[in-house]
């Protein structure tokens, strides 16, 4: 028989597989001397066996029992004892901390017997009967199923009864009704007594705990976070501390330097004769921690030193929590604590100063998430009033605008020039128009996979969604929190970071940290610019992946550059087509049925250019001396021409009228015949540039000649040429031969290098061959992944995806962050055929995923030669970068 | 140095990677000790060399003068005597027969001294002259590059001078005169003089040849057909004999068995004192071979004798070219010959009879796309007339129709109820809808990759184009052949598998072996149903492979079991929602914004499911035993929705005059609200089924009543029930517990399979996963082809496949045969993976693959278990699967 309990004295804090978080940090605490109520901890292994068995495995209760006996040896009070019982806690503690599990059991132990006993030894029976209630709530909630308002009508009727208005105000007789009324709710939901065994008790908490990992919400919550269904929770049973007993006892919880700001020295609240349970109630306020110097000399000293300590020992930020009971204190939990991402950056760097932890380990502790979330500009807290309500904080930004309650009427007050934010219950593919249309979205319900939310982020749009004190009556254009009421047209302010919502409009300011990439000198000493500045350094210094931006006009590449790219990975040609240009890509257009249509076509693309080549000439200004990598034009042609629909009203109201539609006749004939029934399946591309003649060769044209004209002038242009959508190396030979015929002509350059975008499945499976006519490779991921998962993002962010986020068919959108098993598969087999094809040729990614960190850590992985994102991402993805690099590092794991 | 060249003595007929088809045959017939002319092959490898270096490789001149003058020796004559001169041909001929390259020369060693001595030695001089004339000709046009018409003015204008119509009256001294004129043509268009050394004339032929190679059609032929571009042809070069030296020679072509029929006894062609290339030119009628007994009877004898020896040598039908010289036969070229469909069949059963061949064999020696053109229904030849025309049998089939000129006409005609021909010059997307309209499609232009081939093909409909007699004028909607004139609204009929244009309406009957596999007994033994027969009983004992058919309605599931299919591989459920039932359909999208959506949708799945389980029972009996794969529903609804379009003007219009557009504005409505970029990449299979509650689940409980109301009479119904779309795993999970819920619910039946079509390119990439859920794996090759390539077959078809095809980007459309490379690869890895992870996971294919021949060797190969096609293409896939079987079997190379 497995061994499945361990003393608290036998863990650590490295053993999480097997004793969960909770129970490993406890074990850890007890190692270090300080001081823990004995315990012990049930591993997941044992849960792992009655998950498989659908039965508590043999022999576990006896090695429990055995446990039990050491505590109750080194306490010298035993479970049941009717004179000196010994009271225990449950607590559930997976690898994971996961919500949906059963959380908590205190108190186990007390019957009708030993309640008496507990009376007499704390000498406190009001205390014991209050601790007995609370065993009969809480064990009949979460061991039993027992509807928890059950319990709180009759403490409700008993408070009434009594005419007092907190639970604290209940007498010792009224708390013995008390116990009597639970006792028959008890009964009347599970058909039994309570159990008057402790040790059933006992054995039936650990079972509820166990069978707490397969509840639906859990089940469904791992799915999400992707955490695997078998790894079973750990149960932890530690002998009861009471922070309940009277003024000389109290609880807390406490940081080891300041969560929020990062600012050191410790941070924390303290409630004097109370449990745990009722800090989270708020039934009274909390004082700060310094004022327990007041209260116990003695134990804030104590607990100072504790958690010097522990800080040392787990070399960071830790959390705890304690109770004091009578003037002794006991530590209940520790673990490393949660907190800002200001406060990340600004401890990481102080704990390299104190010579805590290198800049490698550093670098680990701050995310790219966080530095994302920094950049964001944010709201003037100072001017900010109180907010109107909070939601959840579904995709960051901070958005002003008058509210709206349908999305035709955000379409159309956003037409007319205001900003207005879209306020619905809950948004639905309708939503769509007004959510473009809208600075940001608020909904009263839904969480973080809710359709606004998923949309919202698909758009990086600001969005607060589940804000559930707002009462939305869409019918009346208006919402009421609080007897407040907001009408359409009024202005609201939403903080898509916080889920805060404001009334009125609340002054936004750009963050210091985007002035800081800005170039902009802080004013002053500044601890958290200082800590950015010292990581971005390290990270630069560390990362192997160089990083570039995805930029299409000299403004882009400046600022991207300012922002620290070291080139452009995509620079597209197409918004170059648009505006006043759109007249002649519509000539070019209807060239083809023109009589000399080769004759039309070549003068429509002769007017093209010069127009093309100043553009290039702007942006090789802005990169010189940089890569920049410019990628043919790649949609449908017929992108450029109105909508059909827009034209078919148009020519049918004209004829029904009898008029003459005149040139929206001939304009709806050539959007009819290039019309597509899957455009992003159709004529784009490769293909186009294969299909229409001189079309391609008048981009290489105006590429060759304007680094030809930058070159002359002194300065140093490296344009690369990269073909979209190629799906086999025939495609890009075919181009790579007119163009380089092109580049010949014009001369005086320096090798101009050929490359392709891999974004077809096809391209990744041939890549080998593929590597043949190219001299790079750049995936093109959001095409890769909705042609390899099938879903255009424009269709299925509004359809289905919300619905799959919350089945947990995804955890993330893989248009937010590389679906590694599959897309990302395609990625890797690619990159290695190429590679073995062509050992020098350059691999990178123009995704949007190029600035996702959690991507960025795959491609650093799999040993791509750099990312290219949009240039305000360029931070995160240097930073992530250097997080791979050094977390690679540090696990022996760098590929290439 | 290597040797590169070979005296045909040292050759034979496997060494046809050296010595190209043609050599390594004569090679075989000399070692057979056939009067074949002596000669030697320059090797494959000496072209590779000449490639390779630009230039003639070192030496090589010397080993072919060192064999020239052994075949002098041999002879008794020498190049260039000039008493006694030996005369050469040059011919190319690498591995695979290529047009495009450089084809023949003859009578080089002719100058102006030898062709004195030439003439004296024959005793002929008019033979001397006429001789040297023809080399001038085919010396400049092939060698240097002279355009043929040039020569052909000046023969034009000799003979219009000598008042003569035919070559074969002028006269010698007209001959003289015409040797100048053709000299004056070659020294004006080369510069130089027509050079009068022998060697140098076989060398800038050897050298030609060399460079015949890489001429733009060779190689854009060798991109399309796949053949590589390194293989390099041989040069064959054999000593001259003459049939034109009289009545007693002559020249022919023939055949050891008919190649039309398969009938057994020699048939061929002869035409006395004649050369080969004056068979070709047409200028006199031939012969048939037997009229040879009577010319020369010793020849005639001789020749049978040949034949029948060739014939027992390469055990099958051989074709062959003779001339005969003053009474001598000489042979000068044999190969396994050409044959119709039906011959191939006829004599593959013959030979076996013969006892020359195995059963293995004869299967290996017909193939699916002959049977499959021995199915189509064909037209009455007996009341056929002569054709109008014959152009490029671009896609099969028989087709009666009446003209029109333009595709807005045929849709028109056709939906009057007329059947129309769509006749253009060449078609381009603008045709799309008159050719869906069309029964066929007939152009006056363009090959077999030409626009209208392409997408006729990809239609399945009948089509002949590139007749270049037709002189097409859509502007007088007509056109003309030789004078007769076709209007609009005249009958024609065409046969797409013999490109044959008929005037009026021929009768088209089945084809005789189509009644065959319908159960027809032919009437009285016919050698083709006999052999047909007697192959596909040894091909359904040799395959390994089930073989399935798509099919979605009793009749097709008859049809198909007729036809031999063993179960249903693919039963679309997508057909059973239109007609009446659209109404259904409607209901069940529009109640999505019904004030009870859930009651309305409840309401509509229960209305439609009687309905479907009638569909299923009468599938399920037509197939009663067998397996049927029944697919949930895969199109997106809007799809059952009239178009965008058409409602967007009908309501346009009614608003325009003021009027309340009614019903079509409701409709208008969903259609905008389910509006999809990209249907094809939207809303649509295992996601629809997630997203619309009760949708699947009604289908799957029709498919378990029906089977179930089936066994309850005592049938053995076999549903398995397949999910579509599926990318990951977690989709399938959830179908897979609703549909068992149900099924357990329902009862009373065997297990039903649960399985996935992998048909999205991620789930190829994580097949090992979605093993884990699915019993069963079908590939939907057409969306993995378009998912893969990133192309759907809808829009490319039409716009750039036929450019594609002309590039020589495909060889072949990957529609319509498996592109094994990309879109193989990935079905590869998913059997594979899907085999490790459960190894009795069944796999089939149910895209049109399915009924490729290539593509059914490609999944043989590979292991799988099935293929399913259309009820038509069942004997198809039942033959290649056993052709599959055996050529593996044969190879040593089977894989499971």
């Amino acid at each position: 028989m497995p061994k499945y309990v361990f003393d608290f004295v036998e863990g650590g804090k490295d053993l999480k597989d097997l004793l969960g978080g909770k129970g490993a940090n406890l074990a850890e605490m007890t190692r270090l001397g300080l001081p823990v109520p004995p315990g012990f901890t049930i591993s997941t292994e044992a849960c792992r066996a009655y998950l498989a068995g659908g039965t508590v495995p043999d022999g576990l209760f006896d090695q429990v029992n055995a446990h039990l006996q050491l505590v109750e040896e080194r306490l010298g009070k035993a479970l049941g004892d009717p004179a000196n019982p010994l009271l225990l806690s449950v607590r559930s503690g997976g690898k994971f901390s996961m919500p949906g599990m059963m959380d908590t059991v205190l108190d186990i132990g007390l019957t009708d017997v030993s309640v008496q006993g507990l009376a007499a030894q704390s000498g406190d029976p009001r205390f014991a009967w209050d601790s007995y209630r609370r065993l009969i709530g809480m064990f009949g909630k979460t061991v039993c199923g027992v509807p928890g308002e059950a319990f709180e009508h009759e403490l409700d009727a008993h408070k009434s009864h009594a005419g007092v208005a907190t639970d604290a105000e209940l007498s010792t007789a009224d708390l013995r009704h008390l116990v009597d009324a639970y006792k028959k709710v008890f009964h009347d939901h599970t058909g039994r007594e309570f159990p008057q065994a402790p040790h059933e008790q006992l054995y039936l908490a650990i079972e509820a705990v166990f069978k707490s990992w397969n509840t639906e919400r859990a089940v469904l919550y791992r799915r999400q976070e992707r955490i695997p269904q078998d790894l079973g929770t750990a149960v932890n049973v530690m002998a009861m501390v009471f922070g309940n007993l009277g003024p000389d006892s109290g609880t807390g919880v406490a940081f080891t330097r300041d969560p929020a700001t990062g600012v050191r020295g410790v941070y924390g609240d303290y409630l004097a004769n109370a449990q745990g349970e009722d800090v989270v109630a708020g039934i009274r306020n909390t004082v700060p921690l310094q004022e327990l110097e007041r209260i116990d000399r003695h134990s804030h000293h104590q607990l100072l030193s504790i958690m010097d300590k522990l800080e040392h020992h787990y070399r960071d930020l830790c959390d705890i929590e304690f109770t004091i009971e009578r003037g002794k204190l006991w530590m209940l939990q520790t673990r490393v604590g949660k907190r800002t991402p200001a406060a990340a950056f600004t401890i990481a760097a102080q704990l390299v100063d104190e010579g805590v932890i290198d800049l490698d380990e550093a670098l680990r502790r701050v995310t790219g998430a966080q530095l994302a979330q920094l950049m964001f500009p944010r709201f003037d807290r100072a001017a900010a009033p109180e907010p109107l309500a909070v939601g959840v904080p579904a995709s960051p930004g901070a958005a002003s605008g008058r509210v709206v309650f349908d999305a035709a009427r955000a379409a159309e007050r956003a037409t007319a020039g205001d900003k207005v934010i879209l306020v619905r219950r809950e948004t639905n593919p309708d939503d769509l128009p007004g959510m473009i249309a809208a600075q940001g979205i608020l909904t009263s319900r839904g969480g973080k996979t809710s359709h606004a939310a998923v949309v919202a982020r698909g758009m990086g749009k600001t969005c607060v969604c589940g804000a559930d004190a707002l009462d939305v009556d869409t019918d009346s254009a208006r919402f009421t929190v609080d007897g407040t009421v907001v009408s359409e047209g009024d202005v609201v302010s939403i903080d898509g970071a916080t889920g805060e919502v404001f009334l009125g409009e609340v002054p936004v300011h750009p963050s210091p940290v985007a002035r800081y990439f800005e170039g902009e000198e802080p004013a002053g000493q500044d601890a958290l610019l200082d800590a950015v500045h010292r990581l971005m350094l390290h990270a630069d210094r560390s990362r192997r992946m160089e990083v570039r931006a995805n930029a299409d006009t000299g403004g882009d590449a400046a600022r991207a550059r300012r922002f620290g790219a070291e080139g452009i990975g995509l620079c597209r040609t197409e918004h170059m087509f648009l505006g006043e240009r759109r007249a002649l890509v519509e000539r070019l257009i209807l060239a083809e049925t023109a009589a000399d249509a080769d004759g039309e076509r070549e003068a429509a693309l002769a007017a093209l250019l010069p127009l093309q080549r100043a553009d290039f000439v702007e942006i090789f200004e802005a990169m010189d001396g940089l890569p920049v990598t410019v990628r043919l034009i790649d949609p449908p042609l017929h992108e450029f021409l109105p909508p059909l629909e827009e034209l078919t009203a148009k020519v049918a109201r004209a004829e029904a009228l009898g008029q003459d539609p005149g040139r929206d006749g001939a304009l709806l004939g050539a959007v009819r015949r290039m019309h597509e029934q899957n455009p992003m399946l159709g004529l784009r591309g490769v293909r186009l540039g294969l299909v229409v003649p001189g079309l391609f060769a008048m981009q290489v044209r105006a590429i060759a000649e304007a680094a030809a004209d930058c070159a002359a002038r002194g300065r140093s242009p490296r344009p690369e040429i990269m073909v979209p959508l190629v799906a086999a190396v025939q495609e890009l030979e075919a181009v790579r031969a007119e163009a380089e015929r092109i580049l010949d002509e014009i001369g005086g350059l320096p090798h101009v290098r050929i490359g392709t975008m891999i974004e077809v499945p096809r391209a990744a499976v041939t890549a080998g061959e593929i590597a043949g006519a190219a001299e790079f490779f750049s995936f093109g991921t959001n095409d890769l992944t909705q042609l390899g998962w099938g879903f255009s993002r424009d269709d299925v962010e509004g359809t289905f995806f919300p619905r799959y986020l919350g089945m947990g068919i995804f955890g993330v959108s893989p248009f937010e962050s590389l679906d590694v098993p599959g897309v990302g598969r395609l990625v890797r087999m690619a990159a290695d055929e190429g590679w073995a094809a062509r050992p020098d040729l350059k691999i990178g990614v123009c995704g949007e995923h190029g600035g996702d960190p959690d991507s960025i850590h795959f491609f650093h992985a799999i040993g791509l030669d750099y990312v290219s994102c949009s240039p305000f991402r360029v931070p995160v993805a240097r930073l992530e970068a250097g997080r791979a690099a050094v977390a690679s590092a540090a696990a022996g794991s760098d590929s290439r």
